[in-house]
């Protein structure tokens, strides 16, 4: 592979890291009078943030604030290995910390880890912090690490998810034709905006690489006629989907596939991966666009739909250890290198960051009104968990963190498209 | 630079070209009893090309048909020399002979191209020919060289282009809401579309690179209330821009500049090119990236407006020589390259190919009703010249051999952004 751009940001970022290093170091050592070496590092910690309006307080109540107006949250530090381990890599530990309760919150968390990420990308946060992290890269997503990357995240027990997704469990971006819209009407909008998009007609046949609970591949089967084959490999989705094909009367033309996106075969009216790519690795980009290559005909059309960002960038180091193993969100430079090698022609990318954002207010929500049963389900240390997860999440779409990306293709060449988008608009 | 991806596949097509290559010769050398040379040399054209429904002619009236079905278009060759050059390099040559009257097509010229088109993309034509091109890069774009190039299309004389264009002068791809609006209401929908696209208000500040004849900064300024300054180093174009500013009574607010988009200074609430990147040329991405990057503030947006592939190849031999000096139509991912270093972020990308398509057959009609006043103008030659970059344009819009992407992008992070894209569809 040749070097790409990640890693020629990474160059520039450690050389910048050098000198940062450099001038904390000496301040460090030649603290100003009257500031306890504690206060000094809180101080340091906001300013590497960009002095985003947060109160830092420690154990002995000493409390240090930096920026403008007023603070939107206070950050209580328990113990001095708390602060230290803060200080030397917040993006990983202060997830961790917070988890066993050696940090504690008052007020918006999601507020709080809205202006912690504005305050990064201002002070360029990132290309620091790579300083501080030895293990850089995501984890593999070779056949067999894929499955346990997934196992980890989606075999969590379907009664969890239950909790707080909606009716059809869509654990992906919803589609709110208006922010007012209920969740379980923006997941039905989105699964049509989908279909809408593909121009599903009865009788069409459908290949889903990465189904989650079969959502989608179920409403294509039962509001389009289209026959779907939905791949997946986390094995408690993969037996949900299959019973709940079985009640709507749908198994024959739906067939939900315990396997891997690298084994698809056969050829199809359309591709479709809704929330996939996320946990594909830009290391297998290549295998991916050749799986789409082969089962799509000349008439071919398909739907790519992610997390994205910006600029390359590693996801978050706290959510890929605990959350997300593997996990990469492509620009969609990176998401178009999957596309181009092949002859496939790109018709329509449509960003709905804003829409994440939506519905993960509405998935937080649900969660908290549900955290006594997670509780019980689990303990304190999971419902911290994913709380963080829930609102770190919802606060990096809020502040452009994440984007996501609907990409919409045909196979080139192919005259068979609609004259404009006016059609996904009830026109 | 790194060795970019035009160049790698350039590497495997002229390994391919070295197989073919020797095949060649050996037929060549070896010609099965009973057909000439010249038969021989017109089936390996037509082998080439993927066996269209094409028939040769040669001056001797021997002839050869090769494909199936009904053949869409003859092709008659003077000469011996128009065979040799069409065998050698008929990207090239096909255009040379044609202007020169040594090749005359009888039949649908634009439908040849077509059929011409699609064969060489079955046939991997494009790697190929590689091997017989010596100067396989678009000529300079630098800042004097850039002059020169945009010198020779657009200083042809305004009264040419106004005998073909709409009333508006707009030389670039209209949007057509239904396929049978007029040409004159498409170019205004295309503005109007951009304007949207922009959410453009009154007393918005908009700098646009490219303005060719004015149509789409005087429409901003006109009707949309906008403040605009518009570059361009076509002196003809920018004459005329300032003369029509005038006669509407706009030229308070539209400022015309006869200069490069690299010399753009100050800031702007919106950055708008509709047709300049076809000639930036790729070694130029970074530099443009940076001009806008300098000229959007926080609340910033754009849109870039090009003509594009679906996959890297230089463009055809023949246009880059006759028409556009120069000129390289990107890929999505390389328009990407200009945006991904900085602070933004994409909203929104439209492929609008088939409506260049439809563009181009009312430039070619209407070209055509006016040929003998062209002919009179300038002289037989240019008329043919014109007819086949018009038809030949027109095909390969029409065959996805070339696309036509409109990427909006805001700044990172902004959330002052459309909820849906319905607002540009009337809702």
């Amino acid at each position: 592979m040749k070097p790409d751009d990640a890693q020629l940001l990474d160059i520039s970022g450690r050389r910048a890291a050098g000198n940062e290093r450099s001038r904390r170091f000496l301040e460090l050592c030649m603290p100003p009078a009257g500031l306890s070496l504690e206060g000094r590092l809180m101080r340091l910690l906001l300013g590497s943030l960009g002095n985003p309006p947060l109160r830092l307080t420690l154990w002995n109540g000493e409390s240090v604030f930096t920026g403008e107006g007023d603070a939107v949250a206070c950050v209580r530090i328990a113990d001095r290995s708390a602060l230290l381990r803060l200080f030397i890599n917040p993006e990983l530990y202060f997830g961790e910390a917070y988890v066993d309760a050696s940090i504690e919150v008052d007020g918006d968390l999601v507020k709080l880890l809205e202006v912690a990420y504005r305050g990064m990308e201002l002070a360029s946060f990132r290309g620091r912090l790579r300083l501080f992290t030895s293990l850089d890269r995501p984890r593999s997503n070779a056949l067999s690490a894929a499955r346990d990357n997934i196992h980890h995240h989606y075999d969590l027990g379907n009664e969890f998810y239950r909790l707080w997704l909606d009716r059809e469990m869509l654990y992906t971006c919803a589609y709110f034709p208006t922010p007012d819209a209920t969740l379980e009407q923006a997941q039905v909008a989105k699964m049509d905006h989908v279909c809408r998009k593909l121009r599903l007609r009865p009788g069409d046949t459908v290949v889903e690489a990465g189904c989650g609970w079969g959502a989608l591949a179920l409403h294509m089967a039962a509001r389009y006629g289209a026959r779907v084959r939905a791949f997946n490999i986390s094995r408690e989705q993969i037996a949900y989907a299959r019973a709940r094909a079985r009640a709507m009367g749908v198994g024959q033309r739906v067939e939900f596939m315990e396997d891997d996106y690298r084994n698809i075969s056969g050829t199809y009216d359309a591709f479709v991966s809704v929330g996939m790519l996320e946990h594909v690795g830009r290391d297998h980009y290549g295998e991916l666009g050749r799986v789409i290559d082969r089962c799509l005909p000349r008439n071919g059309r398909g739907i790519l739909h992610s997390i994205g960002q910006d600029q390359p960038a590693l996801l978050n180091a706290w959510i890929e250890k605990r959350i997300f193993p593997g996990a990469y969100p492509p620009t969609l430079r990176e998401m178009l290198a999957i596309l181009e090698p092949h002859e496939f022609s790109v018709l329509d990318v449509e960003n709905l960051r804003l829409h994440y954002a939506l519905t993960l207010e509405h998935w937080l929500r649900r969660f908290e009104d549900a955290r006594e049963r997670v509780s019980g389900m689990y303990d304190e240390r999971f419902v911290r968990t994913w709380r963080l997860y829930l609102a770190g999440s919802l606060a990096a779409f809020n502040t452009g963190n994440l984007q996501l990306f609907q990409v919409l293709f045909v196979r080139a060449g192919s005259n068979d498209v609609p004259w404009t988008r006016a059609h996904l608009y009830g026109q």
